[in-house]
């Protein structure tokens, strides 16, 4: 029975250069500052690292060039879904030679599935695959993957663990509840960064925290504060890191906000492959300086060139009577009214 | 600016006779019952107490109970939601003539309304209730309440505190870093029994639970554990209420499984107003069973006449290995098929 | 066997005073408007009528005027959805001896049940109530009936149809392949305007329409089209009932832009019971305008006393391209930027 | 200014030998029968064809197959989304070189993207692409095109049309009254089988209709029928179509209730590449003789060899009463029971 994976893992952001291909220089800086900045393992391939949006032949490339970087240093866990089961398998055992720790997958996508098919598909993988795997639960984009199911494939050892992006502890509690019994060494970590302290509290191992590209630093003494039972102070992080990932998460389409994180902290990673209109690259320019304002309070970059906005008094947001922008909306409105628009 | 309200709230069952009328002795035993296990306040007209399958004058007539058997031994959070703005400040102004403590009012249902709508509605209750007011959120039901309407609400005085039933620990968090600030004496009460230690960490002020009907002693318990910074115990009871909390949730009609939990503790609740159909009376005599033993393992009730099931080594549910369970379902349906039922 | 329920009911709007009292001057006006101008049937207390705003003797109040002013001129479908079976059942008796027609009987609403609950509920009404009972199915709002519960409770006589407001037409026609062999008599009505040619395509009855409160005799005629088998003028008549449709229900809170509607053909009905901001007001008195201009095309009232904008070639929506929104919006953005709002 | 496509598109399912690789004899011999059978153009690499199962080189392949086995006697919409925008104009110009009539995007997937984004990623195909594009909206699969952006994006005539698959006839009706004044060229196209006749009366020019694999001749038929104002007729039609529908879609993982239809049609079309398992099998094989009854009703296949169950009077569905069926859930129960299941 292995030791469980544990810590904060980063689903790893892809550079991509002006021509929109792989920055491989780029890529292997990027993996050694965040294992310099204290992660305590890599995962490529995951929704982070836009892995739908890569050909299968750019995902095996970033596997080996991770591994290969890595060198041993931290676990990897290696997101091997791919078109089907046989595909699939195929990615496991070359990451297996690769030398990844395990491999990640995602619950089937596009179609939805019943829990039955959704097991006949981890099933079919864990009694072929070569390297231990993770299961990987996102329903707001995948196929779910529900208790009773969870339960079901934990009789397979091959299979070691689940990542889960719900954000629901009581789901996480359930799943803990029915699995560890028989599992005490299968891991569980979250993907869902703003409530990390009180999943730590409610028994995971770790999570694969998106904001861990951008504040690995925060992140990784997030994790060590609530092991250490200074749940104070963790909690002070964590509200710094709720606010950060919200605006990562909301404020942008999805992982570009992060991507506009990472390049806050020096790297170069262009543009993502989802093609942007122009109104929303002018919001992403301004998102960034939003983010180096937040990110420069904890010390960790300078602020942005044109400074940062004075919070007033009690909350930034609530800064503006809601009366005031009341009449603001008029005006909005009143403008658009004339120019024919509404 | 006044005390925070903390501690387990019971959102109140109401017990009826064999005519479905309200049982008046029966529910002043309740009463006490409660305050002597150690519940921190009671609220009825709630969710749980079936509020809108009550007539307005039956609503009237429970504040006036409780506040009357209560005698100011806790506070009393009175549920005042009525068909509209004017019959509720009805209730509101009368509530307070009873001596309640404050009202809670869920945003308005049936019409899923705008946020815009919602603050409409709560601004026009704020600027006119003689009472302090709670919101009460639960989305599943009613117009939800979101981020910025809750924050543009707390500017009123005399609104003092949100319940939140979405057991969403990032939503709560959400809230608070929206709200303390600039009112660092506005209360958050969950009202999700199975997160209540992760939303404590995440710095609720207590919880208004459906499961301190059934077992006071449990969430009261629970509560001064997290309160005490004893995290590791409270996340074992955590788990507990987890598990009673989602058998009573889930296995039938809410709240009638909470109704059946209440039986179990010596109390003649009656039918709930919803009809059942046979086979769904059934169902809930073997759910209190089952209630029973769950219960019986924390010393609070002896087992049921029947007795408990020894549960296998590992947990209960996995006892049964699912190749059988598979079996097993193909005999059921071959026997629907000798019915010609499938 | 009975008749089938047909044509055009309108679920009527309640025309409140200026103390948010029911005005019964203009009601009964309203009433005898309806009737003159075409429509088959009318329906009290149904969602567009608020009645979950309105209290118990309100509702009764509301059937007894109908009733009584009326005089059998046209079928009355009463709303008789009360806080629980009991008080349905003495609202049921109530109508029947006011002389209405049927009842129609919303599924239960805020707890959202089980289908064998739903069917619980409706099998104890249909077992006492001495008048006819449809159903109403209206998911968005209350609890789903499903097509397996529809064909269960067909088996009872007393209830003798269903008003369906899902607007799903494969839903619809599930339901009558399920219902119609065993029932030949069982009436379907649909409460979704838009489609309405459609749905009498696939064999529907009539409907329950809110635009006939506003334009009854545009309903009336789409329905005769439709039923003559006139379907390309009936859709002509269609696609301009949609764009009333969308106008009403989804740039203002419901049914408020349905009330504004209604004042656009010389009715006084109030506000809402429903408090409104003061930007919500400001929108109400301009989409009252832009509905004033729709209907002028049909020739049904005259433009408003400020004009309607001339559309451009091609769909008035397109009249600006693309291009340029995208630069007003790029100005409003820069204006709240400036107001320290972004 | 183009001519709109018309007509019943098969949106293809791909045979696949024993080892799970493409049958590519079946597949031609598919590929003429379904032309022989009437069917009015031909659309590989849709969701019925599994294309996200499919590793990029067998997409096209499966094109290069059915242009090359075509020969131009029907259309061809050739699915072409890729990973990425660039992957995707790759296949575009490929398809072109092919002969493809045009092709078909769905709307990007897993992640769920804005309306602006949308918008964004097909400019950016319609830009490019040298070959006329369809836009595939399945908002339960991918990221939603609502009324605007299909309203924005019909500005480019690259782009010819739209295949919804929401089966919302309402939405249907928006996005006409948005798109053809302007457009009055552009094809709208439905892939919801069980409403084709309410669509086609609502105006669209044909549809992408799964069932077309399975029954090429009925929908065929009810086409003709429509367009040629027999409603009644094509509505008899309709009403089979929907029960063969409903039973292929929801009584198994879609879409292999369709591969156990084209089965019964005396194709050898292999197992789909989503494991399954053992009562899934069983289950499927049922299914198909269920199937085979409904369509030899149609005169188009002989009964399954152990027959078909007589009809009983009424509704098949209803000829075991209620109270019957609640026995025998009873007794399935108390087997359960008895294994110690519940």
């Amino acid at each position: 029975m292995g030791k469980r994976l544990s810590g904060i893992f980063t689903p790893m952001l892809v550079p991509l250069d002006e021509r929109g291909d792989l920055n491989e220089p780029e890529f292997r800086r990027f993996i050694n500052w965040l294992i310099a900045s204290g992660v305590n393992g890599l995962y490529p391939n995951g929704s982070t690292g836009e892995f739908t949006r890569l050909t299968a032949e750019e995902r095996r490339r970033i596997v080996r060039i991770v591994c290969d970087e890595v060198k041993g240093r931290v676990p990897v866990l290696a997101g091997a879904a791919e078109a089907n089961v046989k595909e699939t398998l195929a990615a496991c055992e070359l990451y297996h030679s690769y030398g990844a720790t395990a491999v990640a997958i995602v619950s089937p996508f596009y179609y939805k599935l019943s829990a039955e098919s959704v097991y006949a598909h981890f099933r079919e993988i864990a009694l072929h695959s070569p390297i231990d795997v993770t299961l990987y639960n996102i329903p707001m984009f995948a196929s779910p993957i529900d208790v009773p199911t969870i339960q079901r494939l934990s009789e397979f050892e091959r299979i070691i663990g689940i990542k889960d992006s719900t954000g629901d502890v009581a789901f996480m509690l359930r799943m803990i509840s029915a699995v560890r019994p028989n599992r005490p060494d299968f891991t569980f970590l979250t993907g869902w960064d703003c409530v990390l302290v009180p999943m730590l509290v409610a028994g995971v191992d770790g999570g694969t925290n998106a904001a861990s590209n951008v504040v690995p630093e925060l992140m990784r003494r997030l994790y060590d504060l609530a092991k250490a039972g200074q749940y104070e102070p963790a909690m002070e992080l964590q509200r710094r890191v709720l606010e950060l990932f919200d605006l990562m998460l909301y404020q942008f389409e999805f992982p570009d906000g992060f991507r506009a994180g990472v390049e806050m902290r020096g790297f170069d990673f262009g543009r993502s492959r989802q093609p942007q209109t122009g109104s929303q690259s002018a919001e992403r320019a301004r998102l960034k300086d939003t983010l180096q304002c937040l990110v420069s309070d904890a010390g960790l970059v300078p602020p942005p060139p044109g400074g940062c906005p004075v919070p007033a008094s009690g909350a930034a947001n609530s800064a503006i009577p809601s009366k005031q922008v009341e009449q603001i909306v008029f005006d909005v409105l009143d403008i658009l009214r004339q120019r024919g628009v509404l």
